[in-house]
C-alpha cells in the first residue's frame, strides 16, 4: 500500500572516530524513504534548495521513491554538521543551517492524498497536523516522530497532533520528557491518553520496544563490532518499520512484531558505514538474512 | 545436579521511594540460593555472625538449601545499608560493615566437593580461586561474578581466577572496565582470551545478553510498572540461571537460552518487593507463567 513520508532532506557533514565526510545526502525523510523503499513505493514530501545535486535526486528516483512532493526553492538545502564521541554514544552539533527548510510548508501532490500509511518525521507539530489535514479520509496507519525541542516549545501543538496519530515513535529520553514518567510502562499509559494507541521507543544500543494494548514487544539492537556512524539510525528504523507494514498492508500484532525486526535490521545496516553508504549498497537478500539473524539473537524454546 | 554457591550472607537496610526496611536477610549467596532452589538443591558456603537470626536460618533450610557450609563466627553478620534514587537507577551506600565477612575463608564441607555446577558470587578473587581448588575434579560448569573493586585492586588475582572459569557474569560497566572496550562484542572477545568461554552481561532495565562462540543471545528485562527495590536482582538472575542449568543438568545452547530467561524471571520477581519478600512467596507456577510471558515479549515469526 502507498506510504507517505514528510520530513527533512538535508546535507550532512559527519565526523566519528571511524572517519569523516564533508557533505553527504541526509535528513530524516531521506533515510526513511531509502529504508522503506526496500519494501514498498514511497511518496516523499520535503524541501530542497538549488544546491540539491542531480546525482542525489537520481539516487532517490532510482529506488522508485516518488519525489513529486519534493519542493525546490531558491536558496540552500538544510545543512547539519555533527561530531560523535569515541564510543559513538554522544554527539556534538557543530552546524545547523535550516536554510530553505525554515520555510517548509508541506504540500501534498494530489496523487499522494490517498496514502494509506503516513509517517510524519521530526518537524514542527503544526506542520505535521497540516499534513494530516491534506490526507483524504482516514489512513490505515499514521505514525510520527518528534523531539525535545517540540516537547518543550510547542507542547500544545504537539498534543493536538498526537490526538490524530496511531503510533508515536521516539527515543527513551523523549518518552520520559513527554510523559513526565521515568518508567516506560507508565510513560506509555500517559501517552496513550494523548491519542496514540501504540508507542515505539527507540533505545539505541539497547534496541527498541513496542507497547500497545496487547502488551510489550522488545527487540535488541543488532550487535555490531564496529558501527561507524549512528546518523539516520532512528529514521532508518522508522523506514524499515513503516515500509514493512505498508508493503504487507497489515497492522496485525504479528506484522507489528515483524516491522520492529525489519526496522531494527535497517537501522543496524545504516550505522555500519557513514551516511547512506551502506543502505545504497544493500540487497534484499541481506535484509532477510539479518532478520533471520535476529531470530537467532532472541528466540528460545521453553 | 548439585549446585554450589560461595558468597555473602548479610543483613541489609534498604530505602527506596517505595518504602524502607531496617534489617532484612540479604547478601549475594542468599538471593542466589533462594532463586536457584526453585530448580535444584543448593549447597551454600558463606559466613554469619552470632546475630544470625534462627528464623532466617529456617528460611534457608525450609527450601532445601544445604547450609552445612554456612560458617558461624563470633561477631556480627555482614551489614549493608543503601538508598535508591527516585527512579531506582542510582544508589548510595550508607553503611558497609564487613564484620565477620572480613575474615571469610571459604571451606567446603566434604559432601560439597563433588558439586558439578559452581557459582562464585562477588568475593575476593583469591578466595574464588581457593574454592575451585577445593572442588574435586572438573565441574561441569563454573560461573563467577566480580565487581569494579576487584578489577581495580586485585587484577592479577582476578586474571588467575578467570583462567579457571567457564562463564563470567557481570554488568555492562564492569564488562567495559575489565576489557577496556566500550563495544560489548569486542569486550567479549577480550574476556574470552582471559579464560571464560561465555560472557553474560547484566544490563539492569535493559535485560541481559549472553555472548559465546555461537554468537549473541539477548533477553529484555521484564517490564514492570512499579519495581520497588533492585537489591539482589543480579544475584537472583544468577541463581535462576545456574539453578535452571543445574536442574536440567545441561549446558547446551538451548539450555543456556532458557537459563537466561529463568534468570530474568527470578530477577524480575525480586525487584517487585523489598529484599527477599517476593521470592519467599513465589510459586513455581508463577515462574513458569512469567517465562511464557517472556516468549510473548520477544517472539516473532518472519
Amino acid at each position: 500500500m502507498s506510504l507517505l513520508v514528510v520530513g527533512s532532506v538535508a546535507y550532512d557533514a559527519l565526523e566519528s572516530p571511524y572517519g569523516k565526510v564533508e557533505r553527504t545526502l541526509g535528513g530524516a525523510a531521506t533515510y526513511f524513504s531509502v529504508s522503506a523503499s526496500f519494501f514498498t513505493h514511497v511518496n516523499l514530501v520535503g524541501i530542497v534548495g538549488d544546491d540539491f545535486d542531480p546525482k542525489d535526486e537520481a539516487i532517490l528516483r532510482k529506488r522508485s521513491i516518488d519525489i513529486e512532493g519534493l519542493e525546490r526553492k531558491e536558496g540552500k538545502c538544510f545543512f547539519w554538521a555533527g561530531r560523535y564521541s569515541e564510543n559513538l554514544n554522544e554527539r556534538v552539533t557543530l552546524v545547523t543551517d535550516l536554510n530553505v527548510f525554515a520555510e517548509f510548508k508541506p504540500r501534498l501532490p494530489e496523487k499522494y492524498r490517498n496514502s494509506e500509511f503516513v509517517f510524519l518525521a521530526n518537524i514542527a507539530p503544526d506542520l505535521q497536523s497540516d499534513v494530516l489535514h491534506q490526507v483524504k479520509g482516514t489512513p490505515k496507519l499514521v505514525a510520527m516522530d518528534t523531539m525535545n525541542y517540540w516537547i518543550e516549545r510547542t507542547n500544545a501543538d504537539l498534543r493536538e497532533t498526537l490526538g490524530h496519530v496511531d503510533i508515536l515513535m521516539i527515543n527513551d529520553s523523549e518518552t520520559r520528557q513527554l510523559s513526565s514518567e521515568h518508567n516506560l510502562l507508565r510513560a506509555a499509559k500517559h501517552i496513550f491518553k494523548m491519542g496514540p494507541s501504540t508507542l515505539v521507543v527507540k533505545r539505541g544500543e539497547y534496541g527498541a520496544m513496542l507497547v500497545d494494548k496487547n502488551g510489550v514487544f522488545s527487540v535488541p539492537a543488532f550487535p555490531l563490532e564496529e558501527p561507524h556512524d549512528p546518523t539516520g539510525a532512528g529514521d532508518s528504523f522508522a523506514g524499515g518499520f513503516m515500509g514493512y507494514l505498508a508493503g504487507a498492508g497489515s497492522t496485525s500484532d504479528a506484522s507489528l512484531r515483524r516491522a520492529m525486526v525489519y526496522g531494527s535490521v535497517l537501522g543496524s545496516f545504516t550505522v555500519e558505514r557513514f551516511g547512506l553508504e551502506r543502505l545504497l549498497k544493500l540487497k534484499k537478500s541481506e535484509i532477510h538474512a539479518r532478520a533471520r539473524h535476529f531470530s537467532k539473537l532472541t528466540q528460545f524454546k521453553l
